[in-house]
């Protein structure tokens, strides 16, 4: 077997540990939950995080690489996004998984696009399942409905979210072994600081759905 | 719709929250493992719960029943077991998974038989894949192979695991509202000692194969 691809193995190392770490987060999260219910429906979410781990993880094993040293250099940097944005209640964990998943999608979707057939279809498989983030958004906007200043509050925390995300890519970038960056920069034309802009044009709409103001 | 069998809801509502809150400590339990593998193994064993837990809240409401009103008298007694046998470590968290599942199927597959089809074969189908046993049981055998004293630590575990599981089984049978006993006197003949014992037999026969002591 020809050696893999590096920037693929770093990409698969780095999704499959943000996916082990968002199922462990989101678990623990669902314990902020008023009722059973919805304890239930942020576990569900947590459960489709370790089902796509599994993916990745195969698809690395099948690769001849051993997912644990793929995922190692991320460790520190996703550990630390997740330790400095610590829900503390039902809200900011539903907004977090909100933000978080859309950002995460919407990135895996540019990067998605440097890839060859089958990894680009695997990639795409492991975006969340819309009726994740229409739950998130439905809960904000009903809390939003009830009590207005709550909008506040939550644009707050998205803001501090986003800030936390760019500063703990930054430190993957910088750490980067070359790989990532060169899948981003093998994109036909791309400029990074356009999709930058993109992402956050994205989010800044995505909150405003959910009621948020920028 | 004529009323649903109250002994069917509350099974259906016990084994529901059982799921749930399984899939929470296993969660929470992951972390205790000492490489990303055996994390990402654990936390697949939760997973495998929450979506359990699905089929069963789902066939709660096709019944009419709110599931948070079918698990509600089982919340206390579910959730004292588990605090009372918080894992220290990864090998008591290992442990306590395959001690628990195989219990809780044993228990099922003896209850499934005074049911009617479909809801036998919905509690047939929540029983824990095998996989897992073995996994657990690899787990704790490697361990007891490099180091024979941890034997008599988790024979010690797996003794209080099944002391504490009888006493919150026997705060659930004193809570009942008549439902699970009746389903359990239901079947032809049943006695509930024997079934007691039947229990306990293959609690020690599993312990055996595990490599623990009596």
């Amino acid at each position: 077997m020809s050696a893999p691809d590096p920037a693929l193995v770093d990409l698969l190392g780095l999704v499959a540990y943000g996916e082990l770490l968002a199922f462990d987060r989101l678990a623990a999260d669902a314990r902020l939950a008023p009722d059973l219910r919805r304890r239930a429906a942020l576990s569900e979410m947590a459960a489709a995080e370790i089902a796509h781990y599994r993916w990745l993880a195969d698809r690395l094993t099948a690769l001849g690489v051993t997912p644990d040293e793929a995922m190692a250099p991320y460790v520190e940097a996703l550990q630390a996004y997740h330790d400095s944005t610590e829900p503390k209640d039902w809200l900011e964990a539903v907004t977090k998984a909100y933000v978080g998943d859309a950002v995460t999608d919407d990135f895996l979707r540019e990067i998605a696009d440097g890839l060859d057939a089958p990894d680009r279809q695997l990639i795409l498989d492991v975006l969340h399942d819309s009726r994740y983030a229409e739950f998130a958004a439905a809960e904000m906007r009903a809390a939003i409905a009830a009590d207005p200043r709550v909008a506040n509050r939550l644009s707050m925390w998205a803001r501090r979210l986003v800030g936390e995300a760019l500063s703990q890519a930054g430190r993957v970038a910088a750490a980067d072994r070359g790989g990532l960056t060169a899948l981003v920069a093998r994109r036909d034309g791309v400029d990074v600081s356009a999709l930058f802009r993109r992402l956050t044009d994205a989010h800044t709409a995505r909150m405003t759905a959910a009621g948020l103001n920028n």
